[in-house]
């Protein structure tokens, strides 16, 4: 069984598909065309995180707001900024005025054609709850981010995974012009 | 089938397997226990990137040296240290002096178990052509930190794609005390 890319589909889950072309084996997801990831930022000077559990790694992880973008009609642009409303409010009860793309990339580039794009969200307010769909077991936590190191070398200690994706966000966020930045405060 | 973890394998490859639980689905690889990063700096503030064609995502990919590591009778630590050592200098000629941990975590928490170290290596020296073995096809660039996100720019227009691990990278360079420390110089 081929793709359109001339690969070999070695498996194909409800979810994931393996291909394999030239010796080189890597999986795609079967129902999406990419992720969006939100570094959202309270008036503050407050980074919104989450945790939740993850089946894959068997641990909860600390994570950025994300989902998954649709496939729908309307053009790229909208549907990242669509989706990284919904998943923001949805996951933390936050919601997003202005949303600006700050970069996009693959998430493992021998694993996965899958890429991810990383948006901002400045002045986030609480509207609602979060915590995700009926499916989900998501915590929201708001960590100031002049404090955000040793927050996250607690949780590290306490047993979670903390997700790299956070500390891309923290480079951006670092060079923002204030009153968002606020990490030249942090110890 | 089952795995050790009680989840169903799905499909099976050379190099990944396919795995469901609860109605997830994520892929691990098989034959490795994780993978380094490498973020080495030269004593002239210059960082050491690389460029190959990465079939999974049928572009040429600008990342950091990176390579798996094996699962071999020594420590974790001693491991990856050595395959950050060995892959820096196969697939870029630097040579590194001491290596230092930065941070671990997921490469994609919702889609694999794979994770990642980074680590730090400083004035790293040029000692050979690099290039990696030969089945890799791998360029070497050496970009001066003060000028690292003009650069990165010039070469997304130009078709690459950047890892995004690079500004995570980025993040625990700028907190670096001088002399190797110079984004604060960068437009």
């Amino acid at each position: 069984m081929d793709s359109q890319s001339g690969a070999h589909i070695l498996a194909e889950g409800r979810f994931l598909r393996v291909l394999r072309r030239s010796g080189w084996e890597w999986v795609e997801r079967t129902n999406t065309t990419g992720a969006v990831v939100i570094a959202a930022i309270t008036s503050d000077r407050q980074l919104v995180l989450i945790d939740q559990f993850r089946i894959p790694l068997d641990r909860r992880v600390i994570e950025l707001p994300a989902g998954l973008v649709g496939d729908l009609a309307e053009s790229k642009d909208e549907r990242l900024v669509e989706a990284a409303r919904r998943e923001l409010l949805e996951e933390t009860g936050y919601a997003a005025r202005d949303i600006e793309c700050l970069f996009d990339g693959p998430s493992s580039s021998g694993l996965t054609n899958e890429t991810f794009t990383m948006v901002l969200a400045k002045d986030v307010q609480k509207v609602g709850c979060g915590g995700g769909d009926e499916t989900e077991d998501i915590r929201v936590h708001v960590v100031p981010l002049a404090e955000i190191e040793t927050w996250l070398a607690l949780k590290r200690e306490a047993g979670f995974l903390i997700s790299p994706k956070i500390y891309s966000a923290l480079y951006f966020i670092a060079r923002q012009p204030a009153p968002v930045a606020g990490l030249e405060n942090s110890p």
